[in-house]
């Protein structure tokens, strides 16, 4: 029934029952119901309580989906679509039981067209292994978000990183898309072309749709060449302000930088201390240039200037690969290195976007309110995008602790807002920003989300309690 | 009722006729119903037949617009949006009657924010317009489709032109939208952050969906600062293959050409005849780089060798910026080009785009097929992204001529199709393109996108007979 998907909608025990019979008579070992399988499939990263499914199926190809969801729709069982578990909003938890499809096993890499700079991969490939298998043909995939995430989900999530500033995030970089629907029919979103006007963007839909509305199980990427030459460094500035300002004008000059990243002070120390860097203890923002010879070194030059300008520098080049390694790998290791500033608490990460003018205003007041409520949170950013996230140490065995951890984040989705932001720039909804959408989005456009929802999934069995309540 | 969207499903007269007492009694005299107003804001860009609403609305703003759908959806009365007429597949036609609302006069540009390189505008702001405003502030706004269009036209069709090798399409430069939906609230779909996971993608569900699910009525743009060099010039090859084995190859370089637009011997012949140009009667690539002094150089100097290395070339510069609008305005023009070849009869457009490993074979095919079919038909193509048109000359008083046209179109669709192409890269789909979504997307997508209608749109209101019929 449209509009009502409470708990009560969904299978009852005996129907959970003749569901996971079916799906075992159909698919054998491949699915299995022990509870560390289980537990392990269910959110880990975040203080949010682990809710596991009450099945794991390991796809090997998408007839495995279409069997697993057809069975879970006839019978009402949620089906929650799983990729590297290295979501962090809760997108993988069950709160509602169900059926988790494990899609680590589809992981093939099934072309790659180097003429027209696509791929066409399974979801379960994740962006590392699709990198290796790349580089020899002198191509790569930008979109990086830290983690070794796996494409299926990097889509789901709408996800970004690093390199967002010039390559854009995923809904940018993907040409098309085959999807099980909740009836467990597939469909193909659109084709191989770089553009069409042939409709609706089907593929768009589903891009950041967190496996509520059909579960994605083939992925055509956009590739790029990999660069003749990439120039990476780091710049120290006296505050953050001077680095946001650099950072308006980099983007301004039309400076097409590949990477712009704002480690505050607090993050620099822990950096120092964990990957052994010598940085001085100020903010800093690490920079990568693609270009051509010429090209990157112009470009490196300039954005020197402009730091120079705004009271930063020098601008110190990492020359060596192995020096870039180290640094990327150091900006990568950012919610290790935080680790031992609290020892048993767990890093929390927020997720907060707002327009670059905003950007230095919006750090500056968190890091007061960071010192006001006594938290450890050292902040990064890829602040081409106005995008930054602190890395909130939280005891999670301590209801006081984390109540004071959701005040934070509270406060900190609210003052982004407040700057014609919003709630998450790349981590997704999942269950941990849902609370806020309705103050983001407004009643209408939330109802037209769920409209939305409801078209496409009327049995409410995708991911259900995510993004959207019916 | 859903499902059911025969003509018997709108307003039979007595209901038009109360949905148009009202709609003067609130709107006064921006209601009109002379029959040429009516019939210049029907379609005449293509053969199609011109199919008036029954009277047009001339929005002042988003009330009047709300007031309008209102009035409309209460008596099951079809609502057309119009922006500047340019639109090139029966997009503003109404095949079921209706009211056309004019957004033309909803032109504001409401703010200019320079340091996030964005603004908000209303729908009716021409691209040109806006780039007058913006010059200035050392800004544009790279879109241009050629024709003077409207931004929210623009946005509705997905367009893109010359400028969408390197900066995208209209997909990728909209923030953010206001939209009319089809019972008359006004919905926001996104905020002015440069990216954002907060939920389903709704700023891409209505780009392209040609006002079949809403009526888009303000506009967030991404802009771009104006390119300290810009570097333009011509390059003739002997061949059409060569000229895009080139095009692959500046690609594949990451050269990030600013437009590569490909002109066949015809339509070269064409633009000396009317653009005064003296160039060598052969295929040609139009080019142009931006970047710093250095940087756009170098650009072409390394296109020049390509060219070179496949028989082309010189790359011949317009030095001056009169030179390069003069060049610009003969790409432009090339659809007053070809009218004195076959006077008398009408230049309709064709658009299809297929990935550039296949475009050489897709065109030389095209031009075989012209030939051999007796057409006069010149070919030009935003080739860096595969998509091309044929600019065919048709006698739309002669029935015969017609239907040849016909019968080429639909060779050229299915010969784009067959080699992982769309039926249109940047016109929309409108009543023109209909016929091929079947044979592009197959049953269950088309079905999906049916869906889509169908939830926000349940009485089929919003410009019926596009896209998907119900």
């Amino acid at each position: 029934m449209l509009g009502a998907a409470a708990k009560d909608s969904f299978a009852d025990e005996a129907a959970l029952g003749q569901a996971l019979a079916e799906l075992t008579a159909r698919l054998g070992n491949k699915v299995v119901m022990s509870r560390p399988v289980r537990e392990q499939h269910a959110n880990v990263t975040t203080f949010l309580p682990n809710e596991p499914a009450d099945a794991v199926v390991f796809a090997d190809c998408i007839e495995d989906v279409q069997t697993t969801v057809r069975i879970c729709a006839a019978h009402r069982v949620p089906v929650i679509a799983w990729g590297a578990g290295t979501s962090l909003e809760g997108h993988v938890n069950a709160p509602y039981g169900g059926v988790c499809i494990d899609l680590s096993g589809m992981n093939r890499i099934l072309k790659i067209n180097t003429d027209d700079l696509d791929c066409v991969i399974e979801p379960g490939v994740t962006r590392k292994r699709l990198n290796e298998e790349l580089r020899d043909q002198g191509l790569f995939f930008p979109i990086d978000p830290g983690a070794d995430a796996s494409l299926g989900g990097m889509a789901s999530t709408r996800a970004s990183g690093t390199n967002a500033v010039r390559y854009g995030t995923m809904k940018d970089n993907v040409l098309a898309l085959k999807v099980v629907m909740p009836n467990g029919e597939l469909i193909t979103t659109s084709r191989r072309a770089r553009k069409s006007s042939a409709g609706y963007d089907l593929t768009r839909l589903f891009i950041g749709a967190e496996g509520t509305l059909g579960i994605i199980v083939e992925i055509t990427l956009k590739l790029y060449g990999i660069p003749e030459s990439i120039v990476a460094g780091v710049c120290s500035f006296p505050t953050i302000t001077d680095a946001c300002n650099t950072v308006i004008q980099t983007i301004q000059c039309g400076i097409p930088v590949a990477r712009i990243e704002l480690l505050d002070e607090v993050q620099v120390r822990a950096s120092n201390a964990y990957a052994k860097l010598s940085l001085p203890e100020t903010p800093h923002l690490f920079l990568e240039f693609h270009g051509t010879e010429a090209g990157a070194a112009e470009q490196a030059e300039r954005f020197g200037e402009l730091a120079s300008e705004n009271g930063g520098g020098p601008f110190t080049f990492a020359g060596k690969a192995e020096d870039r390694s180290k640094l990327w790998q150091a900006r990568h290791d950012a919610y290790w290195s935080v680790l031992p500033m609290r020892p048993g608490a767990k890093a929390v990460a927020t997720d907060v976007c707002v327009p670059i003018s905003r950007l230095a205003e919006c750090v500056e007041a968190t890091k007061a309110d960071i010192v006001e409520m006594g938290l450890v949170a050292p902040i990064v950013g890829h602040v081409g995008d106005g995008n930054f996230h602190t890395t909130l140490m939280v005891d999670v065995t301590d209801h006081a602790d984390v109540a004071k951890a959701e005040i934070f984040m509270k406060r900190l989705v609210e003052r982004a807002l407040a700057m014609e932001g919003t709630c998450t720039g790349e981590h997704g909804v999942g269950e941990g920003k849902k609370k806020y959408l309705l103050a983001e989005h407004g009643a209408e456009t939330l109802e037209a989300m769920r409209t939305l929802k409801r078209a496409f999934d009327p049995h409410n069995i995708m991911n259900p309690g995510k993004i959207v309540s019916l």
